[in-house]
Protein backbone atom coordinates (compact mmCIF):
# COMPACT_ATOMS: atom_id res chain seq x y z
CA UNK A 1 0.00 0.00 0.00
CA UNK A 2 2.83 2.70 0.66
CA UNK A 3 4.26 1.84 -2.32
CA UNK A 4 1.18 2.99 -4.14
CA UNK A 5 0.94 6.09 -2.03
CA UNK A 6 4.50 7.01 -2.56
CA UNK A 7 4.77 6.29 -6.16
CA UNK A 8 6.04 8.70 -8.90
CA UNK A 9 6.89 7.74 -12.64
CA UNK A 10 10.59 6.93 -13.41
CA UNK A 11 12.34 7.71 -16.77
CA UNK A 12 16.25 7.52 -15.63
CA UNK A 13 17.12 3.81 -14.53
CA UNK A 14 20.43 2.31 -13.02
CA UNK A 15 22.33 -0.05 -15.24
CA UNK A 16 21.08 -3.01 -13.03
CA UNK A 17 19.06 -5.29 -14.99
CA UNK A 18 15.75 -7.17 -14.16
CA UNK A 19 16.44 -11.34 -13.47
CA UNK A 20 14.31 -12.87 -15.46
CA UNK A 21 12.86 -15.22 -12.37
CA UNK A 22 11.13 -11.26 -11.00
CA UNK A 23 10.01 -10.41 -14.79
CA UNK A 24 8.43 -14.12 -14.84
CA UNK A 25 7.14 -13.21 -11.19
CA UNK A 26 5.72 -10.09 -12.15
CA UNK A 27 4.25 -11.23 -15.45
CA UNK A 28 2.66 -13.94 -13.23
CA UNK A 29 1.01 -11.37 -11.10
CA UNK A 30 0.00 -9.41 -13.93
CA UNK A 31 -2.01 -11.99 -15.79
CA UNK A 32 -4.03 -12.83 -12.36
CA UNK A 33 -6.20 -9.69 -13.02
CA UNK A 34 -9.45 -9.84 -13.79
CA UNK A 35 -9.74 -10.02 -17.43
CA UNK A 36 -13.37 -10.08 -19.87
CA UNK A 37 -14.80 -13.69 -19.63
CA UNK A 38 -11.28 -15.28 -18.85
CA UNK A 39 -10.54 -15.64 -22.64
CA UNK A 40 -7.18 -13.56 -21.36
CA UNK A 41 -7.25 -11.52 -25.04
CA UNK A 42 -4.09 -9.98 -24.29
CA UNK A 43 -0.74 -10.46 -25.59
CA UNK A 44 3.14 -8.88 -23.74
CA UNK A 45 5.45 -8.18 -25.69
CA UNK A 46 8.99 -8.08 -23.68
CA UNK A 47 11.73 -6.01 -25.30
CA UNK A 48 15.36 -6.59 -23.89
CA UNK A 49 18.11 -6.18 -27.13
CA UNK A 50 19.78 -2.69 -27.09
CA UNK A 51 19.07 -3.02 -31.02
CA UNK A 52 15.54 -3.67 -30.90
CA UNK A 53 15.13 -0.97 -28.11
CA UNK A 54 16.65 1.44 -30.21
CA UNK A 55 14.00 0.58 -32.94
CA UNK A 56 11.18 0.60 -30.69
CA UNK A 57 12.34 3.88 -29.31
CA UNK A 58 11.94 5.51 -33.07
CA UNK A 59 8.08 4.56 -32.51
CA UNK A 60 7.75 6.45 -29.47
CA UNK A 61 9.14 10.29 -30.67
CA UNK A 62 12.69 8.60 -29.44
CA UNK A 63 11.75 9.29 -25.63
CA UNK A 64 15.18 8.06 -24.20
CA UNK A 65 13.52 5.51 -21.47
CA UNK A 66 12.99 3.25 -24.11
CA UNK A 67 16.49 2.59 -24.60
CA UNK A 68 17.66 3.45 -21.42
CA UNK A 69 15.20 1.38 -19.54
CA UNK A 70 16.44 -2.30 -18.88
CA UNK A 71 12.83 -3.80 -20.20
CA UNK A 72 10.18 -2.56 -22.35
CA UNK A 73 6.60 -3.80 -22.47
CA UNK A 74 4.54 -3.27 -24.79
CA UNK A 75 0.82 -4.67 -23.63
CA UNK A 76 -1.73 -5.88 -26.58
CA UNK A 77 -4.89 -6.29 -27.52
CA UNK A 78 -5.03 -10.15 -28.77
CA UNK A 79 -8.20 -11.63 -30.29
CA UNK A 80 -5.75 -13.47 -33.09
CA UNK A 81 -4.77 -16.55 -30.32
CA UNK A 82 -8.08 -16.67 -29.18
CA UNK A 83 -10.06 -16.49 -32.73
CA UNK A 84 -7.48 -19.61 -34.19
CA UNK A 85 -8.10 -21.68 -30.94
CA UNK A 86 -11.99 -21.30 -31.54
CA UNK A 87 -10.99 -22.18 -35.57
CA UNK A 88 -9.49 -25.15 -34.47
CA UNK A 89 -12.38 -25.93 -32.32
CA UNK A 90 -15.28 -25.10 -35.57
CA UNK A 91 -16.50 -22.42 -33.34
CA UNK A 92 -17.42 -19.60 -35.02
CA UNK A 93 -15.70 -16.39 -33.65
CA UNK A 94 -16.73 -13.11 -34.22
CA UNK A 95 -13.73 -10.83 -32.65
CA UNK A 96 -12.83 -8.43 -35.84
CA UNK A 97 -14.63 -5.57 -34.83
CA UNK A 98 -14.30 -2.38 -32.58
CA UNK A 99 -16.25 -3.79 -29.27
CA UNK A 100 -13.98 -6.94 -29.30
CA UNK A 101 -10.71 -4.41 -30.00
CA UNK A 102 -12.51 -2.42 -26.73
CA UNK A 103 -13.08 -4.77 -24.07
CA UNK A 104 -9.19 -6.45 -24.89
CA UNK A 105 -7.77 -3.38 -24.87
CA UNK A 106 -9.48 -2.61 -21.14
CA UNK A 107 -7.62 -6.39 -20.42
CA UNK A 108 -4.64 -4.97 -21.81
CA UNK A 109 -4.49 -2.45 -19.54
CA UNK A 110 -5.87 -3.63 -16.59
CA UNK A 111 -2.61 -6.49 -16.88
CA UNK A 112 -0.25 -3.02 -17.41
CA UNK A 113 -1.30 -1.30 -14.31
CA UNK A 114 -0.91 -4.52 -12.28
CA UNK A 115 2.47 -5.21 -13.42
CA UNK A 116 3.53 -1.52 -12.46
CA UNK A 117 1.72 -1.83 -9.37
CA UNK A 118 3.65 -5.21 -8.71
CA UNK A 119 7.08 -3.99 -10.11
CA UNK A 120 6.85 -0.82 -7.78
CA UNK A 121 5.90 -3.00 -4.48
CA UNK A 122 9.49 -4.54 -5.95
CA UNK A 123 11.12 -1.48 -5.71
CA UNK A 124 11.68 -1.14 -9.58
CA UNK A 125 10.28 2.65 -11.39
CA UNK A 126 8.10 2.20 -14.36
CA UNK A 127 7.24 4.71 -17.46
CA UNK A 128 4.60 4.67 -19.46
CA UNK A 129 4.59 5.59 -22.88
CA UNK A 130 1.32 6.97 -23.92
CA UNK A 131 2.11 7.33 -27.56
CA UNK A 132 1.70 3.51 -28.46
CA UNK A 133 -1.57 4.58 -30.10
CA UNK A 134 0.21 7.27 -32.00
CA UNK A 135 2.69 5.43 -34.15
CA UNK A 136 0.69 2.08 -33.80
CA UNK A 137 1.43 0.89 -37.38
CA UNK A 138 4.88 1.18 -36.98
CA UNK A 139 5.04 -0.52 -33.35
CA UNK A 140 2.80 -3.33 -35.42
CA UNK A 141 5.67 -3.84 -37.90
CA UNK A 142 8.93 -4.04 -35.29
CA UNK A 143 6.93 -6.09 -33.17
CA UNK A 144 5.41 -7.78 -36.32
CA UNK A 145 1.67 -7.91 -34.65
CA UNK A 146 -0.32 -10.46 -36.57
CA UNK A 147 -4.20 -9.55 -37.67
CA UNK A 148 -6.33 -9.33 -35.00
CA UNK A 149 -3.23 -7.95 -32.12
CA UNK A 150 -3.22 -3.98 -31.67
CA UNK A 151 -0.14 -2.34 -29.21
CA UNK A 152 -2.45 -0.53 -26.47
CA UNK A 153 -0.02 1.03 -23.81
CA UNK A 154 3.99 0.63 -23.16
CA UNK A 155 5.76 0.20 -20.28
CA UNK A 156 9.64 0.94 -19.51
CA UNK A 157 10.66 -0.76 -16.21
CA UNK A 158 14.21 -0.77 -14.41
CA UNK A 159 15.79 0.13 -10.66
CA UNK A 160 15.22 4.29 -10.27
CA UNK A 161 18.49 5.88 -11.05
CA UNK A 162 17.81 8.25 -8.00
CA UNK A 163 14.26 8.29 -6.22
CA UNK A 164 11.30 9.57 -7.77
CA UNK A 165 9.66 12.79 -7.04
CA UNK A 166 5.53 12.44 -7.19
CA UNK A 167 4.15 15.36 -8.62
CA UNK A 168 0.54 17.38 -8.13
CA UNK A 169 -2.71 15.79 -8.58
CA UNK A 170 -5.84 17.73 -8.62
CA UNK A 171 -8.16 17.35 -5.41
CA UNK A 172 -10.00 14.22 -5.51
CA UNK A 173 -13.24 16.41 -5.62
CA UNK A 174 -12.01 17.34 -9.25
CA UNK A 175 -12.55 13.81 -9.96
CA UNK A 176 -15.11 11.86 -7.99
CA UNK A 177 -18.64 12.50 -8.88
CA UNK A 178 -21.31 11.07 -5.76
CA UNK A 179 -24.26 9.31 -8.02
CA UNK A 180 -24.22 11.72 -11.03
CA UNK A 181 -22.04 13.91 -12.34
CA UNK A 182 -21.82 17.13 -11.35
CA UNK A 183 -20.53 19.46 -13.99
CA UNK A 184 -18.15 22.35 -13.12
CA UNK A 185 -19.15 25.99 -12.55
CA UNK A 186 -16.55 28.50 -13.73
CA UNK A 187 -15.69 29.09 -10.32
CA UNK A 188 -15.04 25.43 -9.52
CA UNK A 189 -12.67 25.15 -12.36
CA UNK A 190 -10.82 28.06 -11.02
CA UNK A 191 -11.21 26.54 -7.69
CA UNK A 192 -9.85 22.93 -8.40
CA UNK A 193 -7.40 24.16 -10.78
CA UNK A 194 -5.66 27.12 -8.50
CA UNK A 195 -3.04 25.03 -6.56
CA UNK A 196 -1.91 23.12 -9.77
CA UNK A 197 -1.67 26.49 -11.38
CA UNK A 198 0.29 27.92 -9.23
CA UNK A 199 2.98 25.51 -8.18
CA UNK A 200 6.57 27.26 -9.04
CA UNK A 201 7.48 24.02 -11.24
CA UNK A 202 4.12 24.50 -13.28
CA UNK A 203 4.84 28.87 -13.37
CA UNK A 204 8.16 28.02 -14.87
CA UNK A 205 6.67 25.18 -17.42
CA UNK A 206 4.56 28.40 -18.60
CA UNK A 207 8.04 30.56 -18.54
CA UNK A 208 9.43 28.20 -20.08
CA UNK A 209 7.04 27.72 -23.02
CA UNK A 210 6.03 30.97 -23.76
CA UNK A 211 2.78 31.07 -22.82
CA UNK A 212 0.38 32.93 -20.65
CA UNK A 213 -0.71 30.07 -18.70
CA UNK A 214 -0.77 26.40 -18.20
CA UNK A 215 -3.49 25.30 -20.06
CA UNK A 216 -2.01 26.64 -23.30
CA UNK A 217 0.89 24.88 -22.80
CA UNK A 218 -0.91 21.90 -22.70
CA UNK A 219 -3.79 22.97 -25.72
CA UNK A 220 -1.62 24.34 -27.91
CA UNK A 221 2.03 22.64 -27.45
CA UNK A 222 1.81 19.59 -25.73
CA UNK A 223 -1.26 18.07 -27.39
CA UNK A 224 -2.80 20.08 -30.06
CA UNK A 225 -5.53 19.37 -31.68
CA UNK A 226 -3.51 19.31 -34.93
CA UNK A 227 -2.04 16.82 -33.44
CA UNK A 228 -4.81 14.79 -31.43
CA UNK A 229 -6.65 14.81 -35.20
CA UNK A 230 -3.22 13.89 -37.25
CA UNK A 231 -3.14 10.90 -34.51
CA UNK A 232 -6.49 9.91 -34.74
CA UNK A 233 -6.28 9.24 -38.27
CA UNK A 234 -3.33 7.23 -37.98
CA UNK A 235 -5.08 4.91 -35.22
CA UNK A 236 -8.01 4.73 -37.12
CA UNK A 237 -6.19 3.51 -40.41
CA UNK A 238 -4.06 1.16 -37.89
CA UNK A 239 -7.11 -0.55 -36.42
CA UNK A 240 -8.71 -1.11 -39.75
CA UNK A 241 -5.31 -2.92 -40.89
CA UNK A 242 -5.48 -5.22 -37.86
CA UNK A 243 -8.73 -6.36 -38.73
CA UNK A 244 -10.82 -4.46 -36.62
CA UNK A 245 -13.10 -2.71 -38.48
CA UNK B 1 2.30 -8.59 -3.38
CA UNK B 2 0.48 -11.57 -1.54
CA UNK B 3 -3.21 -10.30 -2.19
CA UNK B 4 -1.94 -9.53 -6.17
CA UNK B 5 -1.04 -13.58 -6.58
CA UNK B 6 -4.04 -14.80 -4.54
CA UNK B 7 -7.16 -12.42 -5.52
CA UNK B 8 -10.29 -13.70 -8.01
CA UNK B 9 -13.17 -11.82 -8.72
CA UNK B 10 -15.57 -11.69 -5.90
CA UNK B 11 -19.66 -11.49 -6.63
CA UNK B 12 -20.76 -11.85 -3.81
CA UNK B 13 -20.49 -9.30 -0.79
CA UNK B 14 -22.04 -9.46 3.03
CA UNK B 15 -23.68 -6.57 4.14
CA UNK B 16 -20.89 -4.91 5.51
CA UNK B 17 -20.69 -1.21 4.38
CA UNK B 18 -17.04 0.46 3.30
CA UNK B 19 -16.67 3.77 4.93
CA UNK B 20 -16.43 7.06 3.71
CA UNK B 21 -12.32 7.04 4.60
CA UNK B 22 -11.56 3.81 3.41
CA UNK B 23 -13.32 4.98 0.12
CA UNK B 24 -11.71 7.83 0.08
CA UNK B 25 -8.40 6.48 0.93
CA UNK B 26 -8.31 4.18 -2.35
CA UNK B 27 -9.55 6.93 -4.46
CA UNK B 28 -6.66 8.76 -3.27
CA UNK B 29 -4.30 6.22 -3.72
CA UNK B 30 -6.06 5.35 -7.59
CA UNK B 31 -5.27 8.57 -8.48
CA UNK B 32 -1.54 8.64 -7.62
CA UNK B 33 -1.31 6.22 -11.09
CA UNK B 34 0.00 7.34 -14.14
CA UNK B 35 -1.81 9.28 -16.22
CA UNK B 36 -0.87 10.85 -20.00
CA UNK B 37 0.90 14.40 -19.17
CA UNK B 38 -0.88 14.99 -15.36
CA UNK B 39 -3.99 15.99 -17.29
CA UNK B 40 -6.10 13.68 -15.46
CA UNK B 41 -8.21 13.09 -17.96
CA UNK B 42 -10.79 10.84 -16.19
CA UNK B 43 -13.82 11.01 -13.54
CA UNK B 44 -15.27 8.37 -11.11
CA UNK B 45 -19.06 7.99 -10.00
CA UNK B 46 -19.32 6.59 -7.02
CA UNK B 47 -22.95 4.79 -7.02
CA UNK B 48 -24.25 4.01 -3.03
CA UNK B 49 -27.78 4.63 -3.49
CA UNK B 50 -30.02 1.71 -3.89
CA UNK B 51 -32.50 3.00 -6.20
CA UNK B 52 -29.68 4.58 -8.47
CA UNK B 53 -27.51 0.91 -8.41
CA UNK B 54 -31.31 -0.56 -9.41
CA UNK B 55 -31.31 1.35 -12.01
CA UNK B 56 -27.52 1.31 -12.92
CA UNK B 57 -27.61 -2.65 -12.86
CA UNK B 58 -30.75 -2.40 -15.60
CA UNK B 59 -27.66 -1.01 -17.75
CA UNK B 60 -25.53 -4.11 -16.91
CA UNK B 61 -28.00 -6.87 -17.97
CA UNK B 62 -28.88 -6.71 -14.25
CA UNK B 63 -25.32 -8.09 -13.22
CA UNK B 64 -26.99 -8.68 -9.31
CA UNK B 65 -23.24 -7.63 -8.03
CA UNK B 66 -24.38 -4.21 -9.05
CA UNK B 67 -26.96 -4.14 -6.59
CA UNK B 68 -25.46 -6.41 -3.72
CA UNK B 69 -22.60 -4.56 -3.66
CA UNK B 70 -22.01 -1.38 -1.08
CA UNK B 71 -20.00 0.76 -3.73
CA UNK B 72 -20.05 1.12 -7.59
CA UNK B 73 -17.84 2.96 -9.33
CA UNK B 74 -17.88 3.89 -13.29
CA UNK B 75 -14.76 5.19 -14.70
CA UNK B 76 -15.16 7.73 -17.34
CA UNK B 77 -12.93 9.19 -19.45
CA UNK B 78 -13.21 12.73 -18.93
CA UNK B 79 -11.96 15.93 -21.51
CA UNK B 80 -14.73 17.52 -20.31
CA UNK B 81 -13.32 19.33 -17.24
CA UNK B 82 -9.96 19.73 -19.01
CA UNK B 83 -11.50 21.65 -22.17
CA UNK B 84 -13.40 23.55 -19.64
CA UNK B 85 -10.48 25.13 -18.00
CA UNK B 86 -8.69 24.71 -21.49
CA UNK B 87 -11.59 27.77 -22.70
CA UNK B 88 -11.37 29.15 -19.58
CA UNK B 89 -7.83 30.21 -19.82
CA UNK B 90 -8.09 31.33 -23.97
CA UNK B 91 -6.41 27.93 -24.17
CA UNK B 92 -7.84 26.57 -27.92
CA UNK B 93 -8.45 22.58 -26.84
CA UNK B 94 -9.40 20.18 -29.71
CA UNK B 95 -9.60 16.59 -27.54
CA UNK B 96 -13.10 15.64 -29.44
CA UNK B 97 -11.43 13.10 -31.35
CA UNK B 98 -10.72 9.15 -30.72
CA UNK B 99 -6.80 9.59 -29.97
CA UNK B 100 -7.68 12.03 -26.94
CA UNK B 101 -10.80 9.24 -25.59
CA UNK B 102 -8.24 6.35 -26.09
CA UNK B 103 -5.65 7.94 -24.00
CA UNK B 104 -7.91 9.24 -21.45
CA UNK B 105 -9.85 5.70 -21.66
CA UNK B 106 -6.59 4.22 -20.70
CA UNK B 107 -6.42 6.16 -18.27
CA UNK B 108 -9.21 5.52 -16.51
CA UNK B 109 -8.81 1.74 -16.88
CA UNK B 110 -5.29 2.41 -15.44
CA UNK B 111 -6.96 4.22 -12.36
CA UNK B 112 -9.48 1.43 -12.31
CA UNK B 113 -7.47 -1.42 -12.09
CA UNK B 114 -5.27 0.84 -9.15
CA UNK B 115 -7.80 0.94 -7.16
CA UNK B 116 -8.98 -2.62 -7.65
CA UNK B 117 -5.56 -4.02 -6.32
CA UNK B 118 -5.43 -1.50 -3.03
CA UNK B 119 -9.29 -2.49 -2.60
CA UNK B 120 -8.07 -5.98 -2.25
CA UNK B 121 -4.70 -5.58 -0.36
CA UNK B 122 -7.95 -4.08 2.36
CA UNK B 123 -9.61 -7.27 1.90
CA UNK B 124 -12.13 -5.80 -0.62
CA UNK B 125 -13.49 -8.18 -2.97
CA UNK B 126 -13.71 -6.44 -6.75
CA UNK B 127 -15.86 -7.49 -9.91
CA UNK B 128 -15.07 -5.26 -13.20
CA UNK B 129 -18.42 -4.78 -15.66
CA UNK B 130 -17.04 -5.23 -18.91
CA UNK B 131 -20.82 -4.40 -20.24
CA UNK B 132 -19.82 -0.52 -19.78
CA UNK B 133 -19.20 -0.35 -23.16
CA UNK B 134 -22.02 -2.19 -24.36
CA UNK B 135 -24.68 -0.26 -23.08
CA UNK B 136 -22.91 2.93 -23.19
CA UNK B 137 -25.93 5.18 -24.17
CA UNK B 138 -27.98 4.54 -21.41
CA UNK B 139 -25.36 4.78 -18.49
CA UNK B 140 -24.60 8.47 -20.15
CA UNK B 141 -27.93 8.99 -19.42
CA UNK B 142 -28.52 7.56 -16.33
CA UNK B 143 -25.02 9.09 -14.39
CA UNK B 144 -25.66 12.27 -16.87
CA UNK B 145 -22.43 12.14 -18.15
CA UNK B 146 -22.16 15.76 -20.79
CA UNK B 147 -20.17 15.50 -24.11
CA UNK B 148 -16.71 14.40 -23.80
CA UNK B 149 -16.92 12.59 -21.06
CA UNK B 150 -17.67 8.39 -21.84
CA UNK B 151 -18.14 5.40 -19.09
CA UNK B 152 -15.07 2.86 -19.60
CA UNK B 153 -15.30 0.45 -17.06
CA UNK B 154 -17.34 -0.17 -13.95
CA UNK B 155 -16.16 -1.69 -10.93
CA UNK B 156 -18.56 -3.19 -7.94
CA UNK B 157 -16.73 -3.53 -4.24
CA UNK B 158 -17.69 -4.69 -1.06
CA UNK B 159 -16.65 -7.26 1.87
CA UNK B 160 -16.37 -10.73 0.27
CA UNK B 161 -19.08 -12.85 1.68
CA UNK B 162 -16.91 -15.85 1.30
CA UNK B 163 -13.36 -16.32 0.29
CA UNK B 164 -12.90 -16.19 -3.97
CA UNK B 165 -11.75 -19.52 -5.48
CA UNK B 166 -9.06 -18.92 -8.05
CA UNK B 167 -10.00 -19.62 -11.56
CA UNK B 168 -7.55 -21.36 -13.96
CA UNK B 169 -5.09 -18.75 -16.50
CA UNK B 170 -2.92 -19.89 -19.71
CA UNK B 171 0.50 -20.59 -19.23
CA UNK B 172 2.37 -17.69 -19.63
CA UNK B 173 4.22 -19.00 -23.05
CA UNK B 174 0.39 -18.34 -24.08
CA UNK B 175 0.20 -14.49 -22.95
CA UNK B 176 4.36 -13.74 -23.72
CA UNK B 177 6.52 -13.23 -26.35
CA UNK B 178 10.23 -12.40 -26.69
CA UNK B 179 11.57 -9.72 -28.63
CA UNK B 180 8.55 -10.14 -31.31
CA UNK B 181 5.39 -11.78 -32.14
CA UNK B 182 5.88 -15.65 -31.80
CA UNK B 183 2.42 -16.38 -34.08
CA UNK B 184 0.98 -19.73 -32.75
CA UNK B 185 1.06 -22.78 -34.68
CA UNK B 186 -2.09 -25.30 -34.46
CA UNK B 187 0.27 -27.66 -32.43
CA UNK B 188 0.88 -24.58 -29.95
CA UNK B 189 -3.14 -23.72 -29.67
CA UNK B 190 -4.10 -27.28 -28.68
CA UNK B 191 -1.15 -27.32 -26.52
CA UNK B 192 -1.72 -24.01 -24.77
CA UNK B 193 -5.08 -24.60 -23.98
CA UNK B 194 -5.25 -28.58 -23.14
CA UNK B 195 -5.44 -27.78 -19.18
CA UNK B 196 -8.07 -24.98 -19.52
CA UNK B 197 -9.54 -27.12 -21.60
CA UNK B 198 -9.46 -30.44 -19.17
CA UNK B 199 -10.47 -28.78 -16.18
CA UNK B 200 -13.78 -29.96 -13.97
CA UNK B 201 -15.64 -26.70 -14.01
CA UNK B 202 -14.43 -26.05 -18.14
CA UNK B 203 -16.02 -29.05 -19.08
CA UNK B 204 -18.92 -29.27 -17.06
CA UNK B 205 -19.43 -26.05 -18.67
CA UNK B 206 -19.53 -27.22 -22.27
CA UNK B 207 -22.27 -29.91 -21.06
CA UNK B 208 -25.04 -27.54 -19.90
CA UNK B 209 -24.32 -25.10 -22.59
CA UNK B 210 -24.73 -28.21 -24.91
CA UNK B 211 -21.76 -27.21 -26.82
CA UNK B 212 -18.93 -29.55 -28.07
CA UNK B 213 -16.19 -27.93 -26.49
CA UNK B 214 -15.26 -24.78 -24.61
CA UNK B 215 -14.23 -22.19 -27.24
CA UNK B 216 -18.07 -22.82 -29.14
CA UNK B 217 -19.30 -21.83 -25.74
CA UNK B 218 -17.45 -18.37 -25.58
CA UNK B 219 -17.65 -17.75 -29.14
CA UNK B 220 -21.61 -19.42 -29.94
CA UNK B 221 -22.84 -18.41 -26.53
CA UNK B 222 -21.35 -15.47 -24.69
CA UNK B 223 -19.69 -13.23 -26.76
CA UNK B 224 -21.01 -14.21 -30.52
CA UNK B 225 -20.27 -12.10 -33.44
CA UNK B 226 -24.05 -10.92 -34.20
CA UNK B 227 -23.34 -9.40 -30.26
CA UNK B 228 -20.38 -8.20 -30.63
CA UNK B 229 -20.96 -6.44 -33.75
CA UNK B 230 -24.55 -5.14 -32.53
CA UNK B 231 -22.61 -3.51 -29.38
CA UNK B 232 -19.58 -2.76 -31.42
CA UNK B 233 -22.23 -0.20 -33.30
CA UNK B 234 -23.76 0.79 -30.13
CA UNK B 235 -20.92 1.87 -29.03
CA UNK B 236 -19.72 3.98 -31.94
CA UNK B 237 -23.26 5.79 -32.19
CA UNK B 238 -22.22 6.83 -28.35
CA UNK B 239 -18.93 7.84 -28.96
CA UNK B 240 -20.34 10.15 -31.85
CA UNK B 241 -22.97 11.16 -29.17
CA UNK B 242 -20.42 12.43 -26.57
CA UNK B 243 -18.43 14.53 -29.35
CA UNK B 244 -15.16 12.11 -29.80
CA UNK B 245 -15.73 11.82 -33.23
Amino acid sequence: MDSMKKRATVRAYSQQDISPELLDELLEIACRSSNTGNMQAYSIVVSRDPERKKALAACHFNQPQVVNAPVVLTFCADFNRFSKWCAQRNAQAGFNNVQALTYASIDAVIVAQTFCVAAEEKGLGICYLGTTTYLAKEIIELLELPPLVFPVTTVSVGYPLEPPKQCERLPQEAVVHSETYRDYTPADIDRLHLAKEQLPENRHFVEINHKENLAQVFAEIRYTKKDNEHFSDTLLRAVKKQGFC
